[in-house]
């Protein structure tokens, strides 16, 4: 058995404490983009929204930003957003500003209450990383700390040293993605996770990506990850699943190990 | 990658190659349950049949195991056949005859070519094994041979060891199915499938069973398991899920996997 613990936001667990929750990617480049990707998205109901804003050119205009969250927060008020800037170096795409200022956004956002997670990489700095965690707390917000390797797929000690170091840092939710090398890498991840799921007392997402990692975003609730991603509109990585054909094999999956 | 190999049907890829093919098992006690059974299997459209032969009270008398047999496919030509007698050892039934009158049921069958494949276990002593690789071979009918562990999970020496075995021991393919502890071990049966379909060049079908198992019946194809069983009226190992939620299921990771 694994020893899962559901995501939750401002103390309840999302979507009433579903295992595990769908999380959909808006990777819009403007706010009208991110307001259209949000509306074809929403009748999917995902139950977190992410807001990938490496994907926003406004990215900034700390100003722009923040309206453009309380606009996503207006039109889906009851789905938790989770803001994310990836950064390049863990896939995500090129910005216009330098790291301090990607911290001052997010300072800034969490001083606006305007979002309800924030995920921000565990290899960056460390100050950085304490200004963010100092911030959120304040806020109420949820901290997300995350390790990405688009090459490859390290061995489970090292995928386990993650999940254990971002709970060190006081994350409320650990994230690890990884690229398999084949087939055999999906299972280590899966493993890792299982054990970092018995070990550690904070939820866990996790996912291996490409063709053959999205085989975790269907089966990875069972060995501890509390979060799988789909495909809304648009894809924020490889190996994401159509949000409807997600939903439908998460269920069998489901019924099938719990019989429920 | 793995290097899968398709179960194939006097020289033919059951249908027409997909892998995995679904399997559904006849439990039936009597001729007459046998054939209900079948019917209201066919409309699921399972690419093998398995006639689970140890759940029939009249496993004693050849004839009408042979004459039950060309009922099943006469109503079923186009399906492949697969006999099989799970021995209590192996978590089959109990059953009326003792093993030299099953390996005469099993030659008979076999010399009135009216199934396509049988399995017999690996465990069983060698000069039966022996001989029912002769009559099936000489019938052209494919013969598995197969390991079942009800109680746990060996580790993947073991059951590579077994997959090794079966090739050794000329089947035309080798079955391995055993029960996890945990969800780790279903990581240890899709490990080992993913070795043996690598090292080996015959047709494998792997599964984990119990509630975690079923995880194996859906993505164990990944991992070069050509065959995964379905309930299709009564199941025949726990953790079997209904075929057209395996089916959708199916054709969900492999459309994740292979983009296609």
């Amino acid at each position: 058995m694994n020893n899962a613990k559901p995501i939750t936001v401002h103390g309840k667990p999302v979507a009433g404490g579903a295992f595990p929750v769908i999380c959909t990617p808006l990777v819009g480049r403007t706010r009208q983009a991110v307001l259209d990707e949000l509306s074809a998205v929403l009748p999917k109901q995902p139950d977190v929204i992410e807001w990938r804003v490496d994907f926003f050119e406004g990215i900034g205009d700390a100003a722009l930003v923040i309206e453009t969250a309380r606009a996503i927060k207006a039109a889906a008020p009851e789905t938790p957003l989770l803001f994310t800037r990836r950064s390049t170096n863990e896939g995500g795409e090129r910005i216009a500003i330098a790291e301090p200022a990607v911290v001052e956004l997010y300072t800034r956002l969490c001083a606006a209450r305007c979002v309800d997670l924030i995920d921000y990489e565990l290899s960056n700095e460390t100050p950085h990383r304490q200004r963010l965690r100092a911030c959120s707390r304040e806020a109420g917000i949820g901290l997300v700390l995350s390790y990405h390797n688009f090459q490859s797929t390290p061995d489970a000690p090292t995928l386990i040293a993650k999940f254990t170091a971002a709970e060190q840092a006081e994350a409320d939710i650990a994230k690890v993605a990884v690229m398999p090398e084949g087939p055999e890498d999906v299972l280590t991840l899966l493993g890792a996770t299982l054990h970092a799921s018995r070990t550690l007392s904070i939820p866990l997402i996790s996912m291996s990506m490409g063709p053959y990692g999205s085989l975790s975003r269907i089966i990875g609730w069972a060995y501890g990850s509390a979060l799988t991603f789909a495909v809304g509109k648009g894809s924020s990585a490889p190996g994401q699943i159509p949000i409807d054909e997600l939903r439908a094999a998460l269920a069998i999956s489901r019924r099938a190990v719990t019989g429920g």
